[in-house]
């Protein structure tokens, strides 16, 4: 089985103008990330990524974009998503061909029509056992929390990490206690990959956890590899302290917690962070993202200056 | 403005059990519904026509295939569904190519990542505008219930039914409550469909309501369209008894009152019910839909007989 | 077993300016509200009593001064109301002296340190076996929806109408779907009481129901016994207009579709409702109730004439 | 303004076999937990202190008994509950001439009927603004998670800490990204205690927390008074070492992390575990609590074994 630890930042595509991907910028993007040390591998076309807005070819051309720009000592971990059982195997696929190492696989019943499924532990398993024989790379399953109402049952996480190829569990908990509970439940057979943008994360990388998986770690990425590593195993009062002082103004000002207190688009604010610190060429997102307005763009240039990574 | 009432079923989309399309069959299905007296149009590339897991292409030849089925009388309403606002518009503009007479515009919101957008009035408007603007066929908007996560705003859809080319809401509102507070508020403005599948319809035809459109609606079309008119502006009494005596057998064995009783799809169930009156060529859904098993075909059966609509 | 049918309004509690209960003005309250025709009995401290600001004694004495004010044809019910079993059973006992002929029995696990219990069907069992044994008068189980968080399982509503003094349940299920759910599991066991004081009302007195118990009934008795009874077995035209007529007026501006549109306490403007039509002595409510305020006072004077109670 | 840090637990009510509370019992309790050393000060009448089940008497008596039991060093909090705002005021009162030094306000809109009251920063200042003014204690306001439906909103909640007598906030926020939104918005104005008994408990520590007040500190409380300090001011990678070896045994296995895994109350949860310990008379809980059994007796022996506490 594939050891997973460490962080493995889930990264940006960059857009034209004109809504068009920047290859050229994706590259840069690409390189720059996982300049850092610490990392097990980068994460496209995840959430972070604006996957739902891409078309199927620009899916594959980012992941063949991101295999040439990254070193090979790291894994290409490669978003599928589809509302369609046949769909996602058929992405998985493609993700294969393209060049991906391992792929995250967002929840398909993540809408009205099949949301009831995500309780029903013989739907879930059928999904991933279709993958696991079909396709055939390691897979990372992103975990929902509770509130989104398309979580994953603790047995249906059983079964499903049962299938081979089930490597991971990204784990979206709302809360170190539902970590907690995944950890009793799942530690010893799977990785439990925390995925939280938001100050909870702390909590939970100190619960034992190996390392995260989570899209604000492309800003600053080498302090987040520190943090995850300091959290884990190295010292928590440095860990602490990171927290507090660094990741704290980049979680309240980029993601606002994930409260959504404005309807700004979080990766176009990740976005925004980058232009700001000269990494990244603009922060447009597609629609129904909506765009950084002026205001959110002085909030993230605070939070910059005070997660020190920009001088006033 | 188009006036829209009556009962406009939501079709249903016969696959071969290699799951292709059967499109002999579906033309089939299109004739048999649309002979009932009392329709507007019939629905296809709804939920009930399993639009999420039809491609592209496949839409579009659903809706030309219906187009052909369809006397020139009846509307065509044709499904578009993106999580993007440009899939959205591309959906649009193939579906009127295809020859489409109104859309009816899922929620592109009902997912995670943009479920909170849904409640951001600008950001729902600036969908529809969009939609208004590029692609200029009559639209039905789908309003999600609270429970969804992702319904829209009172100030959301007073904005939208501002626009021309929204002609009606169709309202998957939870009660009667809500369809009254929708009625009170949009009812000089926009045409308000009902679009439960439960016994919480007969209130809501009661209460004002100028048509329905549903999916249950294809199993003995004629009846359910006695029942809306009945209900809406004929004999109430005749319309308690069509609700008691047909209606409910039918909601409660195929819809499960939408309590999810049970895993299986409720169009599969949907379709098993023709199936077994001979007007479908079998209860085929594709994944992560789960087909209907033995206890759910007495179920159906059970359902039919009660209804009047099958002999014992 | 006692066959309970028609309507039994839940009657308010009058106080002062100097928030003591009016007893003059109870009893006034509860003559003119048993005049109408048609009803099964009139209900004291429940919800629309402001049982939650009731002292002990204050209860004990409303019920001592409504069954004097009642007729003897007409049935006593009377809510009890503890977060403890004890509680409640003492409760129960105290209204069996001071003259109640049932018990409605409001859910004691309505609070966050209990809310869970109300899914364990041996916790909710336990509740009313005790007051089975230890009281011994017959009960209404009130049954909250599932919004509430302490909504009864279907299993648990089965077992405890299982129960000697059980005899009828007051559903306060959100949707008619719900009722309608309630119906096939539980109609021939128990009796099913609408208690919705939204426009979801009409649409649940149709499927089958025997009676209901509101608060709002106490605003125009009469036509409320009548639409109740044209629903549930008269002419369904004349329960139809009398909702469109009639009832909808009411519910808008009093009970807000119970939507909470202003903090104002529905019972308050029950109150306030009875204020303008000559038979309340004030619309005083206490904290942390909010009284009507003037914008609120005009609404419900336009509901009244609305609703023909009032002339303009 | 007072100043409160450290840790402050919250104590059990002990019972004898016939439902009595045991004095004798509760003054060895109070006495024996506030041993500890780092502590604030101890509470009682809280929701551990099974406060919904006690009389008034018993409350007022629960106070004396508690204050006559504790160091004068120590300060005493004591809860206040009922839903009506008289009665709140009532309960400060009494608690006020008891004793008490503080006073642990637990939010009177946790019930159907006022909950939406939560959410008006009026009606949540108006409570507030009476106790200030009639009761004049220092104030701790308990402040639920949203999950409960009677969360404050963050605007009610500057409004009432703007009080004199408002001197913390009890925060049982579900997160520490909550936590965090709430120490953005209020750190300079008022004192945020932590208080979940779950494993959320150290990342909010972490989160410049001055303190804890749990009622599963009764266990062990010298580890908590410990653990409480090295997470806010002391050594990160002890309290680290304490959440992991002492505290979440003792949550898993006493607080099921909040899951509600069993029915079982988790106060005579608590209480068993003290009972094994020697410190306690019984596990005795008041209906509708639900005793432990034995299979939960065993799960507690085993988590205290792990937590250090209990020889095998």
């Amino acid at each position: 089985m594939i050891k997973i630890n460490g962080l493995s930042p889930a990264t940006l595509t960059p857009f034209t103008e004109a809504f068009e991907i920047d290859y050229g910028a994706l590259t840069a993007h690409i390189q720059h990330t996982s300049d850092a040390t610490g990392l097990f591998g980068i994460t496209v076309n995840g959430h972070a990524g604006e996957v739902l807005t891409l078309s199927y070819d620009e899916r594959a051309k980012v992941i063949v974009t991101a295999r040439a720009a990254l070193p090979s000592s790291l894994k290409l971990i490669a978003g599928i998503e589809s509302h369609a059982t046949d769909g996602l195997v058929r992405e998985g696929l493609r993700a294969k061909e393209a060049g991906a190492d391992l792929l995250l696989v967002i929840p398909p019943f993540d809408i009205r029509t099949w949301r009831h499924l995500s309780h029903d532990s013989d739907s879930v398993y059928r999904v991933f056992e279709r993958l696991d024989r079909e396709v055939g790379l390691p897979m990372i399953a992103f975990s929902y929390p509770e509130a989104s109402g398309s979580a994953y049952s603790m047995d249906a996480l059983r079964r499903i990490v049962s299938l081979d190829h089930v490597v991971a569990i990204k784990c979206s908990a709302g809360t170190p206690a539902k970590y907690a509970e995944m950890h009793d439940a799942l530690h010893d057979k799977t990785t439990l990959l925390v995925a939280v943008d938001t100050p909870s994360m702390l909590g939970m990388l100190m619960h034992h956890a190996p390392g995260a998986l989570v899209g604000i770690a492309v800003v600053g990425t080498q302090r987040w590899s520190d943090l995850v590593h300091h959290a884990t195993e190295g010292d928590a009062n440095i860990a602490k302290q990171f927290h507090i002082s660094f990741a704290v103004p980049l979680m309240r000002s980029i993601f606002e917690y994930h409260t959504h207190r404005t309807p700004t688009c979080p990766f176009g604010a990740t976005k925004e962070a980058l232009l700001q610190l000269g990494q990244f060429p603009s922060s447009v997102v597609r629609a129904p993202g909506v765009r950084v307005d002026d205001a959110k763009r002085a909030e993230i240039r605070a939070g910059l200056i005070a997660a020190g990574l920009l001088r006033t």
